[in-house]
């Protein structure tokens, strides 16, 4: 699989490299993963970020871990637990963890870490196959809007990043935005600049910008302008946790452009594979949010004038931030939940006919 | 009246100083303006900012041009032309010129400088004057809410700035928080960090942190979630241009605070002195909402490791940015509008009731 991913892979010595996030689109580098600490290290850092590709990366840590510790269960299942508490919110995490700890517990044979390596490369590979289907679930969606609006051209919103860079192969929201590329729709993405980590202007500008999509990148506080001024005909987003009764946490400041989208009857999607639902949790508010730094609000990275990347200090020091990094986006704002299966409802009773197979 | 404002002053040569509000809260210095062109260029550019303070600062303009061309009054009127159109949204700019130009066309005295002097300071003694009454009636509206609430403290949300620096004497917004703070009450803000040009974290935190009150600094996309969990008792903003509807023009973002206000049931005022109406205007939708450059949300100001200022490029050249400066928040989402003359619905038949002898 060298190479076959984009936002991580292994390198020929079997170790994981992953792109890292909190360089881009200045600077374009890796950092290679050996053990359990490293792993840990990049999920709560955001060197790795993005619900699918944090699961991918967790997938891989028990892997490297079998290596760390000679095959050593009572090891694994230690690294399992410090790279499943690596952060809370987005559950990925934990059901790859549990799948992997699952494969290595009821496997019998000799090599466990091949056996590891193989099942973390058939997570990735699954969701490849996944994004490929929501793409073309959502895009069916959208140029159905794109008819009912009369318009030879559509305006999709998207808040924080779930392109190529959050999941494999090519993201929950972006992919259906790649697709409809494909089949020659005049796309343009409105970018939610997504403070205070900017994952919008930073990830999401940036990917459409390889790809020579049309995009423009707005504050966070543009979109329910743009809304009441019919600039805007869909909204999308990924998701971090998806509940039984279709509850959403996503990242912070999605809540506020659900608002918006149904104060304007627009269209709100989420779109994420199956593994991101929780279907232990019901009520949404049950969600464990994470807080992290204030100095991810009272820093941000850039360019000085000479194009060097730097760190500036953008708020007094005597003040406090508080900086949650997700939001619950209740079920009733929501259209629809795009997932490899297809399209069903934000409610329990859909939810269950869709995915009743996994409850 | 020198130095008798915080924001603008004259000084001993009878020239214009200003607070450099693009330098705060990392530097503080002042500009001083002594013709049409710089007090043009200060408001364009947001040396000077805050819908009260741009009207005082275009008034003492009038008086400026009025030395700059001899009292010739077509001039005058060519100046005020020019400081008319410096910005189109925050109506109070247009309201100060059309008083400070009545009072030029009318007075047949001597002394038309001396004469438009009085005239401008007039208009900041009143601002002064109705901030005190709507810090009063505003203070007792968040105590009746702490009573109803059966708490013992209050959290109140802001977007923007509407501080002393955006209208003498003690802003619209906080000149409530700063009458509970002398009434002993404990009182805590949420204060949004308001992007692109961040007046929240730089100028609210900042005339806060002067005041020793209680504030967090929060991203955008914080403060729907804020008020989910329960953490918000009351919200409140100044405004730009209010319509006879009671439609508010203000801060890109108002509109997302208020519809979660109004999810959450939780109280959203907006406090204004009555020059900021604009009852020429029925619908929001018609007040005319400024485009500001993009390079607003692609650039920030900030201190280096070496605390020295600096501005750093936090976005790929390749994309483009909108950056809309205002937002409309529609009438049905307002709980009051707070004025000098006390509190009123947002709509038409109360604010007739209450303006009627200014329409």
């Amino acid at each position: 699989m060298n190479g076959k991913y984009k936002a991580l892979w292994l390198n020929e010595r079997g170790e994981l490299v992953v792109l890292d996030q909190r360089a881009l689109p200045f600077e374009k580098k890796s950092v290679t993963i050996t053990n359990t600490k490293e792993c840990v290290e990049a999920i709560k850092n955001m060197t790795v970020r993005g619900a699918g590709i944090i699961g991918n990366c967790a997938a891989f840590g028990i892997y490297l871990a079998a290596i760390e510790f000679n095959s050593d269960i009572d090891r694994i299942k230690k690294s399992a637990a410090l790279i499943k508490n690596s952060r809370p919110t987005a559950v990925n995490l934990m059901w790859a963890v549990d799948r992997m700890m699952k494969t290595a517990l009821s496997y019998g044979g000799e090599n466990l870490i091949q056996r590891l390596k193989q099942e973390a490369i058939a997570i990735c590979d699954e969701d490849c196959k996944h994004t490929k289907k929501i793409a073309s679930f959502a895009a069916d969606i959208f140029e159905e809007i794109m008819k009912k609006n009369k318009k030879d051209k559509i305006d999709i919103l998207t808040h924080c990043n779930a392109g190529w860079l959050a999941i494999a192969d090519e993201g929950t929201a972006l992919a259906p935005i790649y697709e409809l590329k494909r089949r020659g729709v005049d796309v343009h993405v409105w970018v939610d600049e997504t403070r205070p980590r900017n994952q919008g202007a930073n990830l999401t500008a940036w990917e459409l910008g390889e790809e020579k999509i049309k995009h423009t990148v707005i504050a966070d506080n543009t979109g329910g302008y743009l809304m009441r001024r019919g600039m805007v005909d869909v909204c999308i987003t990924g998701a971090d946790r998806v509940t039984l009764s279709g509850d959403v946490a996503n990242k912070i400041g999605t809540y506020l452009k659900a608002l918006a989208a149904s104060d304007n009857d627009i269209p709100f999607y989420v779109a994420l594979p199956s593994s991101t639902f929780d279907f232990s949790i019901k009520d949404g508010a049950k969600i464990p949010i994470e807080i992290r730094d204030e100095d991810e609000i009272k820093f941000v990275r850039g360019l000085d004038e000479n194009k060097n990347p730097v760190k500036v200090q953008i708020m007094q020091e005597r003040s406090s931030a508080l900086n949650y990094g997700f939001d619950v986006t209740p079920a009733r704002l929501i259209t629809g939940l795009i997932s490899e299966r297809g399209v069903c409802k934000a409610d329990i009773t859909d939810i269950k006919k869709m995915y009743g197979d996994l409850l």
